[in-house]
């Protein structure tokens, strides 16, 4: 069974060991693990951002699910390039799993980092823009979306000290995958 | 011909009527626009988020494309729950349009907010993590998934006054879809 692994882990500068990691704990579970980064891609023509999305999207559809890093991402949510492929994969019919190292609740994050305030019955930012208060980790679309067509978003109890490599939280998630996978 | 409006407009104070005018639009192209505000919702009931989901999950489906505002939200980048219902739409097969009303290109919008340095040949970011540097608007996987599953992201040549109630660029895109939905 083979799992997309998508993730704003593509763009640490170790990232092609932290996906050799990921694709050994899949391995250690019977899970084949597909990553971006083993897509072979010459950066230097002058299409090879094309090559990079027909490259992923041909390994989403090898895949027979996803496991996406949610981790926040230059902001008080995920990576949006990530967050693209959970939806086009739930869109393919395929197992959606997803895991973020920081589980707070969106609003609590967002006020670490700008005013929030209460303005008629609505939480709002500095912009005057609805705050989703939900009590979620994140945007209602994702988490949702993983109840309904995966497993619910695995965060950690506590936040680990290194959110980009720690992948206990990953390691939930391949677990999940291969009770799920395997078993059917 | 039904297409599903999505975007960060649904957290405007004004977003009903957000929604009314993108409506009024696509009514005047003969085609008929899907607004998750149209999903009578009662916010006060415990799973009220979950409701969203689904009403927004049945609106895709009754659609035959998709309308993204892709505008800058809390961030450089697009709102992870339009992204989310973009990458949908795209699995589902659906066609797929976007806007934004900040044409810049990801890595000078990022750089107006943050440090973005170049350290071995890499855009960083004050994290180490690379910045991506394709010249694109955006996210390279919303980008391409435009141009190979729809129509390339619509841009306006500067940038409005009112980037979250300028419709001109919506309006091209209703009119693309109008030409390709009606004409097929």
């Amino acid at each position: 069974m083979k799992i997309y692994l998508a993730g704003p882990d593509v763009f640490l500068p170790d990232a092609v060991e932290v996906g050799r990691r990921k694709a050994a704990i899949c391995a250690a579970h019977g899970l084949t693990g597909l990553y971006p980064l083993d897509n072979a891609i010459d950066l230097t023509v002058p299409d090879a951002s094309r090559q990079i999305f027909c490259g992923n999207e041909a390994m989403m559809e090898a895949a027979d699910a996803i496991i996406a890093n949610l981790t926040p991402f230059r902001g008080a949510g995920a990576d949006p390039g990530t967050v693209y492929e959970l939806g086009y994969m739930a869109g393919r019919g395929k197992f959606c799993l997803a895991y973020s190292n920081d589980g707070a609740v969106y609003a609590d994050r967002l006020s670490r980092s700008m005013d929030v305030r209460s303005e008629d019955g609505r939480l709002v930012d500095p912009q005057g823009l609805t705050v989703e208060d939900f009590g979620l980790p994140d945007n209602l679309m994702m988490i949702h979306a993983l109840e309904l067509h995966g497993c619910p978003l695995v965060t950690p109890a506590t936040m680990p000290v290194d959110i980009w490599h720690d992948l206990a939280a990953f390691e939930a998630c391949v677990r999940m995958a291969a009770a799920r996978l395997i078993a059917t």
